[in-house]
């Protein structure tokens, strides 16, 4: 919050999963600790994207020097709520080299092979990097779970299996931040009728999307169930509501920043000796 | 050039490497192409990102019904030239969904225990996607032959494993653009004046960096070398000025446009019936 001033109460703590947290009760058009509107809004997102390609450049500075710190941002919603719009406004302010960016969609053959976490594994950020989940190992125990893909015992192993996972990430100096984007039923379905309307979004239609969307109440249970069982104290979940979309996105930006604040970055001291770099320089 | 509309000659034609050319007769300081100032080029690369995003959108759509094309840029340079440069500014105003990046550093020992090309067949872009070098594999016939990493028959070798490598690339949908910034030995030695001087660029600066300036000459005879047994028809060199970032940035995202206007992109029809997916839109 320190460099932002653009928020009344830091949403950090307002979206933040906690025990008897009820998706069901979330409100999907709000916009906890913000008072503007969309053009405020906006207008906050373009000071924090400053802020935070600061921050990101930083962070990678750091790793340079053997700081192994990193980020994974989980992005988890219905269809339509805005997971590509966080992409390409949130993080396109940041430095591409600085992000490592990994679409889940419906495994291959060849993931088939292998257990659930096997495609994750090989997407986790290395030192330095913000990485970011379009999607994720959350989908085994979403669409999992509605879609029957798997055993109920396997499906319950895999939360264990997630937390295990999502522990050991944490141990290697990752800080994790899930996101899932709240939209409403309602919502859904008018940015659904938009992209059928407009023959320049037919593409970003799958006849599939509704399908799911006959499924909403089943997503919503295996989404609460997630809260349940996978809110750790170092893979926190956020629920944002993302019925605004500027909102959604100014909320996202946040955590990175609030992720990257904690860190106490600095840039980093050199590890050479400055003065005799600058006689050899003068010298070539 | 059909969307831009502040070039007074193609620059793709000016800097494009053809028979005969001297690497060491180019003007690093020039601008081809364009009569602006640096603020009338900050104002075309704002004008040009416009265009480029919408243009890697349509690639990228087009991809998700089957369209295999994609596009590879490779950069190379003497250290300071403005690789980071370019992928910041002009990547940066790219959706990061539709960009693959790839940094290639000094190998590890892993990696050198393969072929060459290997470690760059794994970084190339999916269809669909601009996938962005910083360095590459050119790097083996570069710091190769100026430090004799290699034998002078594998570094002989390579040259025509690079060609047919790329050429393979191009059959397969990639167009390829290879690019090298092209600065002068003084403006390096400011650039890395000034990283010595300012403590948040120090980790931008390596002793090495200055070791490889003292073979400034070596690097430039085997550039030049570069460019006469690697240029092909599909996959041409490009020698930017590059002494003025502002002019570099802008001829690069010249070639990605020029390059996607050449795919003739549009909206891809909807492979489903829209009229009939609307009714089932309606009816959830």
């Amino acid at each position: 919050m320190s460099r932002e001033s653009y928020w009344i109460t830091d949403p950090a703590d307002l979206l933040r999963v906690r025990d008897g947290f009820e998706l069901s009760k979330a409100d999907s058009r709000a916009s906890p600790g913000f008072d503007g509107d969309k053009q405020a809004g906006q207008a906050a997102l373009a000071e924090g994207a400053v802020i935070l390609a600061e921050l990101q450049e930083q962070l990678f500075a750091m790793s340079r020097m053997g700081d192994e710190r990193r980020i994974l941002l989980v992005l988890q919603a219905m269809d339509t709520a805005g997971k590509g719009g966080i992409v390409k406004h949130v993080m396109g302010s940041v430095d591409p080299q600085g992000v490592h960016f990994a679409a889940f969609k419906k495994p291959t053959p060849d993931e088939l092979q292998h257990d659930f976490l096997w495609r994750i594994h090989q997407q986790v950020p290395g030192a330095g990097m913000i990485g970011v989940f379009d999607r994720s190992h959350y989908e085994d125990v979403l669409i999992g779970r509605v879609r029957a893909l798997a055993s109920p015992e396997e499906i319950e192993r895999r939360y264990a299996a997630i937390n295990e996972f999502e522990a050991e990430l944490a141990a290697t100096g990752t800080t994790i931040i899930k996101v899932m984007l709240h939209i409403s039923r309602d919502e859904q379905k008018a940015r659904l009728t938009e992209r059928l309307a407009r023959p320049d979004k037919h593409w970003k239609f799958n006849p599939g999307d509704v399908d799911e969307r006959l499924r909403w109440n089943d997503y919503a249970a295996a989404y609460q169930l997630v809260f349940e069982r996978t809110v750790t104290p170092n893979a926190p979940w956020f629920v944002v509501p993302a019925d605004r979309k500027w909102y959604a996105r100014l909320a996202v930006q946040h955590l990175l920043i609030d992720a990257l604040e904690a860190m106490n970055l600095d840039w980093p001291k050199a590890d050479y000796d400055v003065a005799e770099q600058q006689r050899r320089l003068a010298a070539s």
